[in-house]
This record gives C-alpha cells, sequence and structure tokens, in this order.
C-alpha cells in the first residue's frame, strides 16, 4: 500500500506548517529523515529534517502515530516545519522522492472510512466541520461527526428491516394469513419510515442556508455611494473610490462579521445604460451578484430630489429579497425617494462625514439575525448526496405500499424494501464503490 | 507572568489549524478545557475541547511541552484542531475568558530569547526563515539560525575586545610607551575588524535581494495585450480581458514559479494620456510599479507599424531595468518596433493563437537566472537593523584610529571601542531595551 503525504494547513507565511504523512513508510521516515525512533509513539520531537540529498531543510517538531490508534488508523506522521510555503513544498518534494505519493483530496479521511474508524456519514461530517461557515452549521456537522445523524439512519434502516420482516412471515407462510389481508402494522411501520425520512429531508434546505455565509450585496445607480459605504462597513480602503462615477467595474467582496456570524459584503458596479461594452458586462455581473444576495442595500444618491429609477429586473429583485434602502449624502441633503411600491427599511447616512453608518449596521444586524434566528439547536446536517438517498428511499416506502395495498407479490414487494436498504447503507457507507468515495472524497481538502 | 495564546497557522479552510499557548495556566488550561493530564509531556491526545460554558467546540490533538524545553522555554501547549477559522476563534476566545491573552507579533520567539534559548540574531533569523522567499535566502537564514551570523559577530566583539585591552595596557601603564608610539598593532587589528564588518555590509544589499521575489511587470499602451498576455503566464483567466481599450485601472498581481524561484508578476493599467482622473491615477500606478520591477516586460501590438511613443519617463526605466520587448498580435502582423535607442531581448507572441509565450517565458526564466545566479553558498542575511549596527561600530573604529593617532587621551579613545562593542552587543542582544525589541519582535509573524 502506498505512503501519501499532503500539507494539512493553509499556504501562507505563519509560525507553523503541518505536513500529514499516513501509510507503510511511516517509521522509516522518520528515521531517514528526522533520526527519530517511532518506539515511542505520539510524542513530539524537535529534528532536523535532512533531504535524501544531505541537505538540512528545516528544524521540524516530528510526532507518529501508530497504527490502529492514528486517524487513518495507518501508521502515520506530523511534522510541523516553519511556516513558509517554500520548506513545505521542499519537504514534500523530497518525501516524494523517498517512495511517497501526493494524497488526493480527502484521502486521509477515506483511510479512516476504509479502515473502519467511523462510517461515511461521520466521514462526511469532517468536510462538514471543515467548511462550516458559522456556529449552527457547525454544531450540526459536530452532530453528525458524534453520530447523531448515523443513530438516526440506523434507526431507519431497523424500521425497514422490522417491515421486511413483517411480509417475509407472509412469504414463508403463504397459507397463514391469505385471506385476512390485514396490512395494519405494515402501514403503522411505513408511515413512520416515511415520517422520519420527511423530517430528515426538511433540514436538507435548512443546511443549504447554514452551509454558507450570508450574502449583503449593495446595488445602485453610479456614484450614489456604493464603494464608500462598501468602505466604510468592510472597514478598509480597498475599492478604488473616485468622483467620476462608475470606477468600480468589477465586482469586490469581503467578509465581516455581524454579531455571530460572518457576512459577504459584495460591492457591485453602478447599474447604467452605458455604451461601454464592459460596463455593460459589469451591470450584468452586479445584477447577477444581486440574484445572488441574502440582502440587498439599495444605495441611493439622497441629495437628488428625483433619481433615475432602477431597471425593472433589479426592482423585482428587491421585491422578494429583504433589503434596505440607503439615503446616501446626508450631509448635503436627504430626500426620501420612493420608487418603488414596497416598503423598505430606510436609513439615511452620509458616508462623508461617517453618519448614519453605525445605525446601518444595526439593522443589517437585524436582518441577519431574522434570517438565522430560528431554532437550529438539533439540526443534522444533510448533505445534496444525504437528501438524493432519501428521497429515492422514501420513494421505494411508497411504492411498497401501494404495491402491498394492490395485492402484488410478496417476493416482488420485498425488493423495494432492500432497495430502501441499500440506499441506507449507502449514506452510513456500507455499501459503497469506488466511484461513489472518489466523489464523495473528492469534495475534501487536501490534507484531510 | 500572563499566558499568551496565538494561531500558529495561517487562515483558512485546510485539514487542521495549530493554536498555541505559553505560560504558567498551560498545565491548568489542558485539564479544564480537554481533561488532558500534563503528566507526560510532549505526548499527542485526542481530546474533545470544552468550553468554559460547556459547549464541546471541536475534537483536537493536544500536546503539552514542558518547561524549560518547550520552544518558549515556558510551559506550553499545542492545540490542533479541525482546519476552520470559525474553530480556531471560538477556541481562541475561550482561551481569552480562562485568563490568557493574545499574544504579540513574535512574543513566542521573544520568549525564547529572554529565556536563554538562542541569541537575538538567531531569534531575528526565525522570522527570516519564514519570510524566505527562495532557497538562498532561506538556507541564508537558517545559517543565522545555527549560529554563523552570532558566531562572526562574537570574533568581532573579541577582536574589538582584544584592542581594547592593548590600549588600556597604556592607561595603566603610561609610563612604560609614551616615547615609543608604536601603534601597528591596533592599526593590523582595527583593519582586521573593519575588514569583518565591511564583509558582512556586503552582504547586506545582496540580503534585500534575497529577501523578496523578483517582480516583473507587464506594461505597455492600451490594448496591446497585457492582460491577454497576463493570464497567459499565470495560466489563470483573472483579469478582466476585453477588445475596449484601458480594461485595467488597478493592478492585478500573481506569483509563478519560474525554475527554483517564485517571480511576482503584475498586470498595469495601459499607458495613455487621458482626461479621466481614474485613468490618470492608474497609469501613475503603472508608473510606480514600473519603478518597483526587477524585469519589465514591455508588451506592444506588433500589428501596428508605429505604435504611440512610450512617454519618456517609462522609457527611462526601461534602458535601466532587464526588459524583453514582447511584439503581441502575431496571429496579424509583426513589425520590429524600433522606438528606443536601446538593444533589448525581443520575443514575437501571439495571445490569441497561444505562439510564442513558451518562449517568452524560456527568456524570463534566463533573465531571473541571470539576476540571482551568483554565488549565494555562504552568504549570511544581514537585516536593516544589523546595518546600522554594523556602520556604527564600523564609524566607532574609524574615529579611534583617527584619534589614536592623532594622540588623543587613551582614556578617551578607549570610549570609542566601548560603543563599537555595544553595537555588536545590541545585534547580538546582550544589551537590549524593550522598545528595540518590541519593534524587532513586533516584524514576526502571530503565533510565532
Amino acid at each position: 500500500m502506498s505512503t501519501i503525504i499532503a500539507q494539512a494547513t493553509p499556504a501562507g507565511e505563519s509560525a507553523i506548517s503541518v505536513i500529514r504523512i499516513s501509510g507503510s513508510l511511516s517509521v522509516q521516515l522518520a528515521k531517514d529523515a528526522c533520526g527519530y525512533n517511532c518506539e515511542e509513539p505520539r510524542r513530539a520531537k524537535v529534528a532536523n529534517y535532512q533531504s535524501i540529498t544531505g541537505d538540512i531543510i528545516d528544524q521540524v517538531v516530528i510526532t507518529y502515530f501508530e497504527k490502529g490508534k492514528s486517524y487513518t488508523g495507518d501508521d502515520s506522521l506530523e511534522i510541523s516545519c516553519h511556516g513558509n510555503q517554500l520548506i513545505s513544498q521542499l519537504i514534500s518534494e523530497d518525501l516524494l522522492q523517498r517512495g511517497c505519493r501526493t494524497a488526493a483530496p480527502g484521502e486521509f479521511t477515506k483511510l479512516a472510512f476504509l479502515n473502519g474508524k467511523f462510517d461515511l456519514s461521520q466521514a462526511e461530517s469532517v468536510a462538514q466541520i471543515i467548511s462550516a461557515k458559522n456556529h449552527f452549521s457547525l454544531a450540526a456537522a459536530q452532530r453528525n461527526l458524534k453520530g447523531d445523524l448515523s443513530e438516526k439512519l440506523i434507526k431507519i434502516q431497523n424500521d425497514i428491516l422490522k417491515l421486511q420482516a413483517s411480509i417475509e412471515a407472509y412469504i414463508d407462510f403463504p397459507e397463514d394469513d391469505l385471506d385476512t389481508q390485514d396490512y395494519s402494522i405494515q402501514d403503522e411501520i411505513s408511515k413512520s419510515i416515511q415520517k422520519e425520512l420527511e423530517t430528515l429531508l426538511a433540514q436538507a434546505s435548512k443546511s443549504q442556508l447554514l452551509k454558507r455565509n450570508i450574502r449583503l450585496v449593495l446595488i445602485g445607480l453610479p456614484n450614489a455611494g456604493k464603494s464608500s459605504l462598501f468602505n466604510h462597513i468592510v472597514d478598509k480602503k480597498r475599492a478604488l473610490i473616485h468622483e467620476d462615477a462608475g470606477t468600480t467595474r468589477d465586482y469586490l467582496e469581503m467578509e465581516i462579521k455581524v454579531g455571530k456570524h460572518t457576512v459577504v459584503v459584495v460591492d457591485t458596479a453602478g447599474i447604467h445604460d452605458t455604451n461601454s461594452h464592459v460596463e455593460k458586462e459589469g451591470v450584468k455581473l452586479s445584477y447577477e451578484q444581486a440574484c445572488d444576495a441574502d440582502i440587498i442595500l439599495w444605495v441611493v444618491d439622497g441629495s437628488v430630489p428625483h433619481p433615475t429609477d432602477l431597471p425593472i429586473e433589479f426592482e423585482q429583485l428587491i421585491k422578494k429579497t429583504p433589503t434596505i434602502l440607503v439615503l446616501n449624502k446626508s450631509d448635503i441633503n436627504t430626500h426620501d425617494t420612493k420608487q418603488i411600491q414596497i416598503e423598505l427599511t430606510k436609513q439615511s447616512i452620509s458616508c462623508k462625514n461617517n453618519e448614519g453608518i453605525e445605525e446601518l449596521v444595526w439593522n443589517i444586524n437585524e436582518l441577519v439575525t431574522e434570517l438565522y434566528g430560528i431554532d437550529n439547536d438539533q439540526i443534522l446536517l444533510i448533505s445534496q448526496r444525504h437528501q438524493q438517498l432519501i428521497s429515492r428511499c422514501g420513494k421505494e416506502i411508497e411504492n411498497f405500499m401501494l404495491d402491498l395495498n394492490n395485492n402484488v407479490g410478496f417476493e416482488i414487494i420485498s425488493k423495494y424494501l432492500t432497495s430502501a436498504r441499500e440506499y441506507i447503507d449507502q449514506m452510513i457507507g456500507i455499501k459503497t464503490n469506488e466511484n461513489m468515495l472518489d466523489e464523495l472524497f473528492g469534495q475534501f481538502c487536501i490534507g484531510k
């Protein structure tokens, strides 16, 4: 079996970087490159990492994790070097020369799954933990890792088995009950299974919302002050601000913290008719960004009594998306624009005098809390893969009940339940295939 | 003494993040948050990190490094959690609540220095190792960490002491030699010291070149195809490319690998007279970028027989900077432009048909090798701080020799040598003050 390596920490200048190694070469590598004796597992040791050509690459801390007890279940090493991409690269290149190969994304966790360290829905939760964007999705992913989802799935699995057993009896002793076709027991179990499946499905869309950060998109006519406001909100002089209208052609985004939540603030190009092809593209991009918004900040030059209308497609978006109307340039004047037939939260501000910004952020906070402020304490993360399998499982149960009541033969309808159980097996990972695993773990980051 | 914490790995989604803790609270924290018993130092253990409010934040791996033997010299912990910024943040916030404080940049290394784990020039090399941008600067920084620079400084220090001793003898027994003023010994030692100081100084400018990556800046008139070429070189569709001239207003930069070296490729706004204030700013920015270039790619639309001249200030730059003249649009035509009176490497390319790009990269590689391809094997990294102290030390030796030959009193000229030694002490860190240390370690990254 090959020995895999990957950097387990992000690239960038930092105090340390960690390189992970897993496979049968580990013990030998530790000895050859670091003079590290693996007789004392898990004991961190300072060592010079010496390349195969004899150069000392860096002073590192190396730790050995023994087979069976490591994350992957195989012999593993963790090497902490100084946090310089160049160093991790040199060490990685050296490890490749010593016979290792680069790990595929998620391969360490895949090994852990294959070695029986946890089931598939738990393995999936590792990626969910890493990509969790807020407290709720993190807690939900951790419930998955703890096995809460697996527990629910096993319960469903058992219920299907019970259902199948109840009709297998008919198959074995068909003469017993042929006349008295009372399927109330089957009906009850099926309904219970379907209810459990539906509960899980209901969590799928919530899982999607939890999985990403809220997007706050600034839109408006050119020169309304979107970029100035963007800078005020993200508190950085990043956008190129200028008195000329139409400066922002591309779009910029930055993450900010609003209470417990991370919000992605997106500045967009000003919306206006223009003959410039690039700016038309800019407006198209602004529209795409606005479509993707969870909250829109509609920035208007409040000092102008009758600003130009927004294009109709933007108005439509505002009507269906939580929006704050921001009346900028209050230092000059504030005309309360009433362009569209909808009641909006309004906030008068002056970017120039830094007035009203705090209140605006408070309004944003309100909207964010509204979007998230629902009972998230018990939710489990349902991935799109889960969602599909749950739907298919439900469909099999539905077909089973239909054909049972139509008096289709027990041997035939039992197959629905076998399929239903297979879908659950696929979620837990009892039944897998190489393609499915590759696809699933391919979504992980490298080094996990 | 307070207990300090910091994330030791860069922010970002990854397999793991590492949080460092150092100070007297370490042992208690390990027990309270992770149920980790510090009786077995350096033994990595899997644990649930439980916050002070009782929430399990993550499953982590925790390792204790005992006082005296840790990096800082104080009781320390390393906590590896899943590589999600949210998790590291929750853990950090919890550690603050438990009485820790956030470490200042470089504070772990500062502690190591204060606890006598290494001298100041070695401590400085830790930051140099982390920020090393190429093999040569990395190796040089590692020589510094190993103590090669310290060794040279101590040698100089001893020579100054020898010099001082030689004249202290005159102070103690002035009558002995008052007539026979033969300063040949002093002269010899002084010259030797000055030569050593000069050797170090000569390495300072080289250190500066080694410290950063080579900057390759694309300049040219609008619509010459700079952005297309940029994308071809960095192999990413990042720059907004468009047929309209003048699309790039800001500048873009990306790192690429050229042989063993990292090169920063910079795309700039097209150079032209314009009434638009923003674009004038853009051109100013392009000029600034070009001034900072180690290599210029002067991109010309080769299909135009007589392209507009570059502004004179750009021509001046091209004359003194290694430049490749890139004749783009060879798919249409190639006119060999002869605008400026200087022989340049020329490369005809077609971004459209992806022709000549490989040859161009090869030409770039040649220039890069030329810039770096010098004997770097023995160089030591001399920081600007070192450079100043070395110069000052040299000045004291010079003054000493001058006044010695002018028969100024021995008590007076001995003070020059005391000052000279103090400058060396400051480099090694025998003589320090809080401000100096703060400034020095303030340049480190957080967590180191």
